[in-house]
């Protein structure tokens, strides 16, 4: 038996498609939804991310913008520019792109960010009302990629024991939060492992739901996943592969070779999670404009 | 083999000296720590919440205030009062009793209260802050107090298997960001448990650490507990019992006299985590009050 795959590239399609109809819909009240990114210095992959954000955007029919700053542009020199977007009314999303260069403090570049206008989900006040439960805010897009990918493929997550293997602040602990509330997409017993978990291989082996976010290549393998069981993985990594030209190739957190045997339904790498960030960045702008509409309305 | 009794009356009775001697050192600056709890209307109960937070405020030396309001306050009278407290220099921290009148919306007033007053850490800025890991926000007073009684009791959170039932967002989710994170009191392997877990007593019963926070009389039993674990009992509810007064006592959720035969430390109700509650919301305040400090020295 080989696992279904869970065609991410297929299901981010959809949802550009969707957001795509929103927009149509918001310029009927004169509206284009707004995402403004920011990339500070010239890191390539970055750089690459960034323009794939403003591509997706301008296809949605969205207003697409990059600024590139220098690597030189300091922390003050940045804020000011998060303060204008934060004032620009044709600006819905605003992305500070990360890593940012090591003199600029990533969180206080956050926290300035209008949490109207943090379609990345990092502010604190996004995280807080996403731990509550609150929906008015914004959640980070990868962990709201993956319970969209769940819920379109089919996967009931009441009740089933969901194990997330990796406490970042970017997929591991929302995720979690994600997973554990009381609705749609939630309701799961959910378990967070990482490096000090004593033995993994326990939990990832009696998880229904496993979501594998820890950033080591391959490290589940198919014997520490339960048979049946539906396996993410958000991992996004190399390794060596002479028939490549480049001498490497991409691959996820999980084993797939073994582990396609052994689950019901997986994502693979790439083509998994990893469409999902971009549809669900375009997703929290078009909310976002959503917003600015509902409060004029009142 | 008897359990321990984890003492919460002792090590609140601690922290709330270490709380005084904090006071003396800021009265050196000017500064005396003001709490402002407002009560709204006159559930009995809360009355009597209120009382014991003003009472210890005063005899920790910090200026304990109470507003009482009338039950038919307004939404926007109380959030007038809010906005007049955010303002007052000699308030740091404001408490607004739960539970409110049903005519107001509880999010709203805690939205209303300045993040940097919000002493009872349920603002979405505390709470993203602690889902984070920051740690300039404020952690809501109960999981703040479990931590602290497992800290000063010897028990090393580290890889441990830590299992949570109950997941409200005044103890169970924010108690599960407190033991997940990378520091003291945290690193454990996190389970949050709910209504709707198919089956509790597995996860209870492999539970190194296990914090019940369901709010039903006596529903862990010792049968559910893993021998030599450490249970903390959230829980306040009453029970039937003929020999008292009122017919009724207070219980946990933990069925103490089986409990105790199997556990290696145990909470006891009353007297466990109870007491700790009025002894971390005396910290935040004095938190709330050195950080001014701090920003007036800038």
């Amino acid at each position: 038996m080989r696992a279904e795959l869970i065609d991410g590239k297929a299901i981010a399609e959809t949802i550009r498609h969707e957001v795509a109809a929103d927009v149509t819909r918001l310029a009927a009240h004169g509206i284009i939804p707004g995402l403004t990114v920011v990339l500070v210095g010239d890191d390539a992959a970055s750089a690459t991310y960034v323009g794939a954000k403003e591509k997706a955007s301008k296809a949605a029919g969205m207003q697409g913008e990059t600024l590139r700053l220098p690597a030189s542009t300091t922390q003050a020199e940045l804020l000011t520019v998060v303060e204008r977007l934060n004032v620009d009314p044709s600006v819905h999303g605003i992305l500070v792109q990360m890593p940012l260069p090591s003199h600029i403090d990533p969180d206080t570049v956050i926290r300035h960010i209008l949490p109207e206008k943090d379609v990345d989900g990092f502010h604190p006040v996004n995280v807080g009302k996403l731990l509550i439960g609150h929906t008015d805010g914004f959640v980070s897009c990868t962990p709201a990629g993956v319970i969209e990918l769940l819920v379109r493929s089919g996967v009931d997550t009441r009740g089933a024991e969901a194990v997330i293997v990796g406490r970042s602040n970017i997929v591991g602990k929302p995720m979690a939060a994600l997973l554990v509330q009381g609705r749609a997409g939630g309701d799961a017993t959910v378990t967070i492992c990482h490096s000090r978990t004593k033995d993994l291989a326990f939990h990832t082996r009696r998880a229904d739901i496993l979501i594998a976010a820890i950033g080591r290549a391959e490290m589940i393998t198919g014997d520490m996943i339960k048979p049946g069981a539906v396996v993410i993985d958000v991992g996004m990594n190399t390794k060596p592969d002479a028939t490549k030209a480049k001498g490497t190739r991409l691959c996820g957190d999980v084993h797939f070779e073994s582990a396609v045997h052994v689950a019901s339904k997986i994502t693979p790498v790439p083509g998994g999670v990893g469409p999902m960030t971009i549809a669900m960045l375009l997703r929290n702008t078009v909310r976002a404009a959503e917003r600015t509409l509902a409060v004029a309305a009142r």
